[in-house]
């Protein structure tokens, strides 16, 4: 017998082959096809067990997979790129992944082609295993205060890396717990002729033979990470007392040091903003697919989940047919495709900016990606991040069982959020940039502008909204917001950006919205993505005196329930089905294709140890410990 | 040298003491004060260990936790409310929790005198440890769709109790994964003159020598739940094949069956609901009480924080001074005020209708007491349960370690919203309920109604704004958005409950605002929490024609802005102080009282066995496995 998901499929009118076309590159799509037959039929990579262990048992099971994943990339002989997705397929990261995605790609990026030449090699044999060392325990975001120390000794042309205090120890770096025999050091340069601000080295922490701590070097994991979230990735901390490297160490394509302690500085001092810019860049993207596989699993488990009859001789509703889950659930699934598209158009340009950067030296377009990755990275981490946790709580009940997937997905979404710069710090950046702009527009109002800031002159022009267009309502509360906040900015001259960061989230959220919103392809979404932004938007709009009456506020909700109640069941599972998700990749056991639920859930269950009984003996012997004799008789 | 903690805590000028006494008894501080150093100096209730623990150990350590804390009662000879004041410590549910809290609560609110004085002695002495098995693998929300059968046979004077498929089979059930040996089972009564809808029925389910299942009985654990919530609680699963059980087993207090198969049904139909409402009435107080500890830790935190410097020779700032940190804590800090006190009414309100249900049989506060109850349940848990996470996220990098602490609340606490009823399903009877009661009030304006509903008269009076007055805002969007949806109930005859579920959440959502906010005694957070409830409902405001200017919402936002800004950071430390929290009760090592964080997270690290080694030979052999030369002689 067809499942409820099965007959619902059958209705779709939506042409599943061509969005997908929209959401991923034909060679993506192949690759794909490629790899996860693979994964899915490997032992190693099974995850019925995965919810089982402890921390310990965690750390020795992802060096396992990391020993697999590369023994599978030798044997299927991948390319560079199909290392890359096989990588990325994997819902949780590795202890080698920043490896990959940090050490060796920074030492290309900043080292020389010399160091290039010697160390390069060896992180592709995993001769040298690396890990990227910023973060201390007192000091993230102000990358600026950071206290590790590199201090040159012409005597023996060395550096010698000390962190002075235990607050400046090492910590959070991904891949140093367990695995990383070396680390790439963010240290304070310290020359004869003064301190040159943090510098990149690296560092040798364990022995490449015996895998211990070299001298003078204190290494060790940090622990569990809040709701289980990160639990295959070993982030670590590290304690230097005078370790000596020599001068080569140092990453010197841009600045340099020579023998005798003379410093060559940087040509651009934002040079180094380009693999920042680079991380978070990629950041929206994966919200978005994130959010696909939470929304996925969703509204599959809620077409299968009946509850409630409308009448005694009907049978029981599809959850996903009552107004409060469609409500939640659409938005969401329209949501996860707006960060798709608007991740791949900022990608684009980020592309596009590297390509000029790198033909012409051309940093022209530093200002509109830096705000706008910084932006995006903002409000997609926090708009998918809660619609992670809203999809969970769409399921109900079983929701909450670690069977959903959904919980592993929040995990590992949610430090996203104050990863690679803290949303509320860094939206002080794109705030100030947006300010400076208006102020600069103010005085020129021809002044040319990057497409991403043109609602800007809006505020110059004075607001003026058209009334059925939404992209514009979007554009006037942004300008609004920005020219509010220049405001506050211009009135409180005593007032730093710290002061601002309230104000200055608000304007950041609002300049993503209206690049997403701007970037999405016609699909039968994008007004439902649209109109649910305007609607969360809504005290902003009436706050900047775009929205003024409760019937255009009624109008909007309006809007967005018809895009919604216009979607059938059947469309909506074609909608998910175009992400083409194998099985594999969606963790849990209830959102698979077929759409069986309870059966799935019940074998699951069945087959644990802990109900087969080979873990159980103790755990008898202490429940009769409560129970039996030998406590009653005392009572 | 004293902490930053300890320096804002000496410029307080609250009267924490006061306080205090506002937020519990003189009774309950005493318990609190005699029991706590009791857990705190106890191993078995030390939390070092804990993250470090698989499920099964989770099981087995939550069995410890269960049998030593019921040594403690007898050591202590603790009385029933010291011991229920010792469950609620525990910042986790145990195994034997529900035993107390729904099996033998139950039995006493629902068996005859004969069944409370076979019952529960056994229940005390732990002889018999039961569960409260209503939820099925198909069924939650829809009791009346439950599944599992009781089906008396006269013959032999038993019932033959029976899971008829395999999504009736019982599932979520707390206590029933490792533990308990009895089994409180909601079934369908069936006589031979037909079925008579939900009963409960005392089933023993494991051998009381052996504790194995007993015939006919399939039980057992479905395993870890998201994000590592309810760790210590084994839900468990249990399928009955024709299981025969004697008549004394149906709990028959109010509807019996008599040795004939006869049926006397219960006077009110509506007394069942009573446990429903104890429980959903006692979630609001506890959802404030889990807020208070995260953000306690987070305040702490923050003030121990510090990133960036005003100025090159300033120290750097405490992260709490920042305006997004603020504009967050100072907030969550006064909702927890406000669903503690709200709780506490709510509480009282309770007691009341028992008091008056006992004394003279009359229920006609129930309406209210269960729309108010039901109300607060959803807005309390979603409240809270966002708080939690965004005063982790206020912890910024380290927010995310499992040392924080706040995480584990959160992952304690998100079920809340669905478990006791989904909050969305449950709105619907809240929003039928205020749709019902306005339609009357119409037909006659001077009816008596409930305080809690005297807002509506708005909607009869039509909506009057008094401009300064923020209490009657509330009220005038309630009685708006009730006005609105029973217009939409009225013009849509064809659309059932389920259709209006989502305008139903809102409803419900404001009808609670509207209690809490006007349940708050005096404090310096009264207003503040206020504010930020008009603040957080402006778009409701703006479509319920409420509040129709950006001035007007500007003002609003203004004055919570002042009311922050008006708390200095001593203040905000006696604010925390006031709540009582002993060391011990604050999950994680960095919301401690002395504000000691950097040098208490380092030695929590180095002292765990991944960092001492005893747990790292196989990790050792096998990260050497990837980098070492076996793997590299192959490539």
């Amino acid at each position: 017998m067809p499942s409820d998901l099965e007959l619902a499929r059958a209705t779709s009118s939506v042409d599943a082959e061509s969005i997908a076309a929209l959401l991923r590159t034909p060679n993506e799509r192949a690759v794909r096809a490629k790899l996860l037959p693979i994964f899915a039929a490997d032992q190693v990579f099974a995850k019925t067990s995965r919810p089982f262990k402890n921390h310990a048992q965690n750390m020795l099971y992802a060096l396992e997979m990391s020993k697999r994943i590369l023994e599978l990339r030798d044997t299927h002989k991948w390319t560079h790129e199909e290392w890359k997705a096989a990588l990325d397929l994997q819902n949780d990261s590795l202890p080698i992944t920043l490896h990959e995605g940090a050490f060796a790609t920074v030492i290309e990026a900043q080292g020389t082609d010399a160091q290039r030449d010697f160390w390069i090699p060896k992180c592709r044999s995993y001769q040298v295993i690396g890990c990227y060392a910023q973060t201390e325990l007192a000091h993230g975001s102000n990358v600026q205060g950071l206290e590790t120390i590199a201090k040159f000794d012409p005597a023996t042309d060395e550096y010698i890396v000390s962190s002075p205090r235990r607050e400046s120890t090492k910590w959070w770096i991904g891949g140093m717990g367990v695995l990383a025999n070396h680390a790439l050091v963010q240290a304070i340069l310290e020359l004869p002729s003064g301190r040159k601000g943090p510098h990149l080295f690296i560092v040798p922490i364990r022995n490449q033979t015996t895998h211990r701590p070299l001298p003078n070097v204190t290494v060790g994991d940090i622990g569990p990470k809040a709701y289980g979230g990160f639990c295959y990735m070993d982030n670590g901390y590290l304690h230097l007392s005078s370790v000596r490297i020599p001068r080569a160490n140092m990453l010197q394509r841009f600045a340099s040091v020579s023998a005798d302690g003379s410093y060559t500085p940087a040509k651009h001092d934002k040079l180094s903003y380009g693999s920042m810019v680079a991380l978070r860049a990629g950041i929206p993207i994966n919200s978005g697919w994130n959010l696909a596989r939470a929304v996925t699993i969703a509204i599959r488990y809620c077409i299968n989940r009946r509850q409630f009859s409308p009448s005694k001789t009907e049978v029981e509703s599809q959850v996903l047919t009552y107004a409060s889950t469609k409500m939640r659930l659409y938005p969401l699934l329209a949501r996860s495709y707006a960060y798709i598209f608007a991740g791949r158009s900022l990608w684009a340009l980020y592309q596009q900016f590297l390509e000029s950067l790198t033909k012409d030296g051309d940093i022209s377009m530093l200002p509109e990606i830096h705000a706008l990755s910084t932006a995006l990275k903002v409000k997609a981490t926090w708009d998918c991040v809660s619609g992670l946790e809203e999809a969970r709580k769409c399921m109900g009940g079983h929701g909450f069982s670690h069977m959903s997937g959904v919980g592993s997905l929040f995990a590992a979404q949610t430090p996203s959020q104050t990863y690679e710069g803290d949303n509320y710090v860094i939206s002080q950046q794109i705030a100030r940039a947006l300010v400076k702009a208006l102020g600069f527009l103010k005085q020129m109002p021809d002044a040319p502008l990057p497409d991403s800031f043109a609602y800007l002159r809006l505020a110059v022009n004075g607001l003026r909204i058209t009334k059925d267009d939404d992209l514009h309502m979007l554009h006037a509360r942004t300008a609004g917001l920005v020219e509010e906040l220049a405001k506050e900015v211009a009135t409180n001259p005593e007032k730093g950006w710290t002061d601002h960061s309230w104000t200055a989230a608000r304007v950041a959220a609002a300049h993503a919205d209206v690049f997403v919103c701007s970037s999405l392809p016609e699909t039968p979404l994008t007004k439902l993505h649209i109109l649910s932004t305007l609607v969360a938007a809504l005290p902003e709009l009436l706050e900047t005196g775009v929205v003024t009456s409760a019937q255009s506020a009624k109008e909007l909700r309006r809007r967005q329930g018809a895009e919604v109640e216009g979607l059938s069941i059947g469309d909506v599972v074609g909608l998910t089905d175009a992400f083409e998700f194998d099985d594999w990749e969606l963790p849990g056991v209830v959102g698979g294709k077929e759409g069986m639920v309870y059966g799935k859930m019940l074998k699951t269950v069945e087959e644990w140890d802990i109900n087969k009984g080979e873990m159980g003996e103790e755990i008898r012997r202490m429940a009769l410990e409560i129970t039996g004799k030998g406590r009653r008789s005392k009572l």
